[in-house]
C-alpha cells in the first residue's frame, strides 16, 4: 500500500481515510456473534455509528506528509479512535454528560445499560494498546514510543482524562480563560496533537519537525474544540445531529460563554491561522494540512 | 538492585514486595496537590487502601524465580496492580456491583462521585501502560511484549472485562460449570496469569518454561477466584472486610452457588495440586511458588 495523502483536499481526505479505517477497525474489533457477545456488541454499536475518524485521518495526513506508507500508519490511526470511541462512551453515562442520543442514534448505556456501556469503554482502551503493540509493520521501538504517546494524551495529569476532570471542576466554579484552555487542550487537543505527533514519528520526523508538528496539532485541536463550543450556541439541531445550547444548560466552560461570541470568532481565526503557520513550517508539501485546518474552521456540523 | 526472592516464606515474599511496590506506584502516579487534584486524589484514594499487592508480588516472584533483577520487574509489577486497582473501582460502581465499601472504607464513587471514579479508572488503565513503555530497564521487544500480554490480559475477548461481562451476563441466565470455568479464568485468572507470565517473560523463559508458567498461572488464578467464592459463603465479616454473602444476594454465579460447599472444596484441592505441580514442572527453584499456592489455598480473607 503507498500513501494517500497525495490527494489535497481534505473532505476527499477524509471520507478516503473513513473507509480504510472502517475496514482495518472491522478487523481489529472482535465480532459481535463472539463471546461475550453483548460486550462486542455495544463496541461496535458506538465504534461504528458514523463517526468522521478525524483523529485516524490526521495520523494518516501527518504520516504521508513524512512519506509513510499508508499501511504502517493505518493501526495506529485505529488505535486513536478506539480511544476516542470509549472517551465517548464514558462521557455519555449518567453520571458525566448523560447524553440520551449521540449522531441520533441511542447512546451505548442507553442501548445496551450502563454496566456493558463501561466495560465496552474499558475494553476500547486496553484494544487501543493492543493493537499498536501487535503491529509489526512498526519496529518495537517506533511502538514504544506511540504507546508513551498514545497514554500520555489519553492520561493524566496533561491528557484526555485529566481535561475532562478539569472540565468537571469547572462546572461547579467559574473558569477563567486560562483554565478553559486548559480544558480545551488536555480534553479534545491531547488527542489531535498525539495523533498528528504519531504520524510524524511513524514517518521518521526529527525533533524539529516534531516540533513544528505539535505546534500544528495544538493550534488544530484548539480550533477543533472552540468551534465545537461555537457550533453548540449558533448551530441548529439538524446540522449538529444533537441538541445544541447543551453546554449552557450544563454550566459546561465554553469560549462563548467565557469570552462572547464575536471574540470567538477572532479566537478562530487566530488558531488557525497558528496552525496553517505551524503546516507551513514543517518543510514538506503542507497543502492537505492546511486543507484540513480550513475544514474545522469552517465547519457547519 | 537484587533479587528478592530468595525468601521462600510467600507472607514475608508478599509483605517485603509489598514496600516495595507501594514506594514505586507513589512515585508513579502524581501527587494529589496537582491539578486536577480532586482526579489524582480519587486514584490515590483506591490505590492505596490497603490492598495486599498480589498481582504484582507475583510478577516478582516468578521473575526473580528466572532470575530477573527486582529492578526490572518492579514496574510492570506496578503496572499490574493498576489495571486491577482500576477494574476494582469501576465494579464498585451503582451500575455494576453497587458496593460503598472496600475494606471497610467508602468506595472510590462514594467518596468521590461517580464521574471521578469512572475518570480515575480510565486514567490508571492509561497509566499501566505509560509506565511499561517508559521503563527503560527493558528493551523494546520486552517492553512491546508486555504491553501484549498486560492487554490480552486486561481486554476482550479472553481478558478481565470480557470475564466480567460473562459476570454480568451470568446474573440474569443459569451459568453451568464449565460457563462458570470460563467466567473465573477470565475475570480473575487473565490477570493473575498474565502476572506470572510477564515476570517469566522478564527472565528471559524460553517458550517451554513459559507454557509452565503460564499452567501454574491459570491454576494459581482459578484457586484465587474459587477460595474467594467459598470465602463469600463461609467467613465472617471481619476477617472478609467486606460483607460475606453478598455474590449470592446479587445471583453471581460461584463455585458454590453451581457445584455445592463439598465439592467446591474438593475442587480446592485439586487447582492446588494442579498449580503446585505445574511450578515444579519449571525445573528453577519453585519452593516461594509453591508457598504462594499455599498460601492462597489456606487463606481466611
Amino acid at each position: 500500500m503507498g500513501n494517500i495523502s497525495t490527494a489535497i483536499n481534505a473532505k476527499q481526505f477524509l471520507a478516503a481515510t473513513r473507509l480504510l479505517v472502517d475496514t482495518e477497525l472491522d478487523q481489529l474489533i472482535p465480532k459481535e456473534t463472539d463471546d461475550p457477545a453483548r460486550l462486542h456488541g455495544a463496541i461496535r454499536w458506538s465504534v461504528f455509528a458514523g463517526g468522521k475518524r478525524f483523529r485516524p485521518a490526521l495520523v494518516l495526513a501527518v504520516g504521508g506528509t513524512f512519506s509513510a506508507a499508508t499501511d504502517q500508519l493505518l493501526r495506529t490511526a485505529c488505535a486513536f479512535e478506539m480511544i476516542h470511541t470509549y472517551s465517548l462512551i464514558h462521557d455519555d453515562l449518567p453520571s458525566m454528560d448523560d447524553d440520551d442520543l449521540r449522531r441520533g442514534r441511542p447512546t451505548c448505556h442507553i442501548k445496551f445499560g450502563e454496566a456493558t456501556a463501561i466495560l465496552a469503554g474499558d475494553a476500547l482502551q486496553a484494544l487501543a494498546f493492543q493493537t499498536i503493540a501487535a503491529d509489526e509493520t512498526l519496529s518495537t521501538e517506533i511502538r514504544v514510543r506511540i504507546i508513551a504517546e498514545l497514554s500520555r494524551a489519553a492520561g493524566t495529569p496533561s491528557g484526555m482524562v485529566s481535561g475532562q476532570a478539569r472540565d468537571l471542576d469547572g462546572e461547579s466554579r467559574t473558569v477563567d480563560a486560562a483554565a478553559l484552555d486548559q480544558i480545551h487542550l488536555q480534553k479534545t487537543g491531547a488527542l489531535i496533537c498525539g495523533a498528528a505527533r504519531c504520524g510524524a514519528t511513524i514517518g521518521g520526523a526529527n525533533d524539529d519537525e516534531l516540533e513544528a508538528v505539535t505546534g500544528y496539532g495544538r493550534n488544530l485541536g484548539m480550533l477543533f474544540q472552540i468551534t465545537d463550543d461555537l457550533l453548540d450556541v449558533t448551530a441548529s439541531a439538524s446540522a449538529m445531529g444533537k441538541t445544541p445550547g447543551k453546554d449552557a444548560r450544563a454550566s459546561k466552560a465554553t469560549y462563548p460563554a467565557v469570552h462572547g461570541i464575536d471574540a470567538t470568532r477572532r479566537q478562530i481565526d487566530a488558531v488557525r491561522q497558528s496552525a496553517s503557520g505551524a503546516a507551513k513550517s514543517i518543510n514538506r508539501p503542507a497543502e492537505l494540512l492546511i486543507s484540513i485546518v480550513d475544514l474545522i474552521a469552517d465547519r457547519e456540523s
